[in-house]
Order: structure tokens, then sequence, then C-alpha cells
């Protein structure tokens, strides 16, 4: 049996009780190695196989094969299929038909991380990746572009690394051509672990600013404000009566 | 103290720890009669007030009001910000300068409703209302448009009510007119509660299915596909090497 687990921002607290009655109950955990060494400090008796990045592959058909006689969890940040491993998990399942797979849902670090800064995500809102590995960057600016046009707020996940050092400034131009460089903004690292740290400012900050991959970022619509320190776009209840 | 907090689908098993630990050390739970009513099986003990729909206001009032002196959790189904109360109690918290609030992230039905179906959210997506209680219809439409045509999945919130019973239909036809008819799509109804229901189906069957507000619609992007019964975005991995 193969359970695809996504166990939340990293925080034991963010995990959902069913990720964590599942990791119990599984002779393997399977993940990147940087989430197993997560998991390895709230569960230090479990069975671990871990793989570096870019090995995913491998890793997914090491916790199939292995799921024929156990029970395996394949372990995400966040959410399962959010830039997970659920979704290739059930692409290569078709090798194993014996295989049971199981999803299981878990706390996106859009969530997690809009939790910190107040409460960003209370519209309408597009989730897009920066990252440009599977991705062509044409349909990601493209994304950013459509986003931007229809005054949804904005999460972006992989906002930078070695190789794409400007990528989120020029989601922050694109951005611009259509929203006000005031527009409130905010950033969360290294969410729900050791060492967070958020941000709010302005779109024309944010376009300045480095970021490195631990952080998640959020752009907020046309009438997302700072009340008391807090990023809070609001879903338009009079407040006034 | 005031706590806002996501219990995710309605499952004791989909709410976090952190949830679970915050409800158990409230003196008062408040939140809209459908979600409390959830509550009183988990935690039957407790002390509750709940307010029918339209009462949001009033509601968060009586949580900030009673957080001045005791221990309040203002819950929301999913998560806290999405279409929730954390942006609400945020913005009212101004009258309450003695009042700490903390807003506690949860699973929002596009990650517990994706899990159902598989693994819709596999790249960017985006969540749109289709409620037009505090939105107007064209600004709805038009963002429904915008994410049609940069290729998003689209999750869909609130699809139908006696109200607006055509509402997913007029959705659906702007879609069609930048996305394929044959587009992956899936409902899930009564998300991790009894009763739950799933369907995978094609976008112009879609258009032809009644929803109620129980459900939650995803639209899957060009590359999306049914893979053993499940609905699958891929990421872009490459399947066979």
């Amino acid at each position: 049996m193969l359970y695809v687990v996504g166990f939340g921002s990293g925080s034991r607290e963010n995990m959902t009780l069913e990720a964590e009655k599942i990791i119990l109950k599984s002779d393997i955990i399977v993940g990147y190695t940087a989430y197993t060494d997560i998991l390895k400090k709230y569960f230090p008796d479990k069975e671990y196989y871990s793989t570096g990045m870019r090995q995913e592959r491998e890793r997914v058909i090491y916790a199939l094969e292995n799921s024929k006689k156990k029970t395996v969890s394949l372990v995400c940040s966040g959410d399962s299929s959010v830039y997970g491993m659920a979704g290739l998990a059930i692409e290569l399942s078709i090798n194993y038909p014996d295989v049971d797979i199981e999803i299981i849902s878990g706390v996106t670090s859009a969530l997690s991380g809009g939790a910190v800064l107040g409460s960003p995500l209370g519209h309408d809102f597009t989730v897009i990746s920066l990252s440009d590995l599977l991705t062509p960057w044409d349909k990601i600016i493209r994304r950013i572009e459509y986003a931007s046009i229809s005054d949804c707020v904005i999460v972006i996940y992989n906002p930078s690394s070695k190789k794409r050092a400007d990528y989120l400034s020029r989601a922050c131009d694109m951005i611009m051509m259509y929203r006000n460089p005031d527009t409130v903004c905010g950033t969360v690292r290294n969410i729900g672990r050791e060492g967070q740290e958020s941000r709010i400012l302005t779109l024309s900050e944010l376009k300045n600013t480095a970021v490195d991959m631990f952080t998640t970022v959020f752009i907020g619509n046309s009438e997302t404000k700072v009340i008391n320190g807090r990023m809070v776009t609001p879903r338009g209840y009079k407040i006034n009566e």
C-alpha cells in the first residue's frame, strides 16, 4: 500500500491527524532528503529512504516497488499534489497494478505562509511556480500576466534559485504593468521551521528584494491592505454598518 | 485571545494537530451553524456560539468581545483565510486593541477535494468563487476567462445556489472558448463528510451537470488526464526514460 502524504509546512503541528497516523503506521518513509530530515526529528524510529533533487522518478519507483509488500509513505512538504509527488506516483503506478495508492492532502505553503502574514488569501488567488525546470518561462510569465490583469492575489512558489536569480524581479515587472507599484506584498521564509521570518512590503520593494528557494511570495490584489502589521485581502464584507 | 482556526474538510483526520489542540484549549467555539455542528461531534463538551449565513460580522464581533477575557476559537471549514473569517476578524480587530489574534491555517477543499480525485493540482492553479454576494459577476467571469487563457487548472468554490443555478454552466461556456470541451474535470461533494461523492467528467459534460453549494469543481489544464480512474495534472516529469 502506497500513501502519498503531504505533511504541511514542516512544523509538527501543521501536520494533519491523518498524515501523522499514516506515517506512524508505515514501514518505510520515502522522500527528498530535506523532507525526511524534518520527519526524522518527529519520528526517529522509522525506516527512511531518501534521495536528492531531480531524482523524483527513481524515488517514486522505489516507493512503488516496496509498496507491493509493505506500507509505504511517500512524503512531500505542504500538500502531496501541489508541486508534489502525487501525480508522478499515479502516472508511474500503471506499471504496478497490484499496488493501491491513496493521496493524503496537507496544508500547502500558500495557506501556512498566508496565516503568518495575516489573511492574504481572503479572495480569489492563483498559485504559480517560477521554476522553469519543467515548464518553459514563456508559459510561466504569461500566467503571471493573466493573473495580474484579472486582479487575483498571486502566490509564487520557487521564486528563485542560483540559475534564475532575476526571475522574481522580472515577474514583478510584468505585474507592475497592470497593478500599482504600492500593491501590498509579503514574503515568508522557512514557514513553520527554525528561523521562520516574514516581511510585508510593496510590489516595487519586492522587485528589488532578493529571496531564496525557501521563500513563498504573496502579491496582493488591488484591495489588499495592511492592518496592524498584517496583510489582509478583504472578502468584501461591509465593516461599518 | 482569539484564534481563527481552519479545521479542514470536516473529517476529524483532516484537521491539523494545531487546530485540534487550540479547539481543545478554547473556552468558546464560535462559527457558522453548519461548522459548529460538525465540531460538536468531535468535541461535545465545549461551549459553542453559532449564527447563520450572512451574520458573519455579528459573529466575528461576538468572538472579539469574548476574546478580551477568554480563549476563543472562531472556526472555519477548510482554511481560515480562503473565503473564511480571518480577514474580517483582522479588519474588525482595530476596535479591540487589547485582543491578540492568531490565524491557524487548514486544508482548504481545493486540496482535500483534489486528493479524492487524484492529483488535479499538480501544476499552477487558480481558485475562484462563483458567489456574487460580495463580488460582481463581471469580475468573476473575467477571472474565469483569464485563468482559461493562461491554461491554469481552475478550482471553483461556491459553484451554485438557488439564485444562481446557471453560473457554473456560464463559467463552462467561457472556459470552452479557450479550452477543449474534452478537458478533464472533476467534482467532489461533501468532502470528508458523510455521503462524500466524486465524479470525473469532461468540460462539456460539466456544463450540463447540476451541482450544489457543497461541491468543489476542478477544471483541468490542457495536459490533465485520467489515469486508472484518477484525475492527474502532470508536473512535467519524464515518465519513460
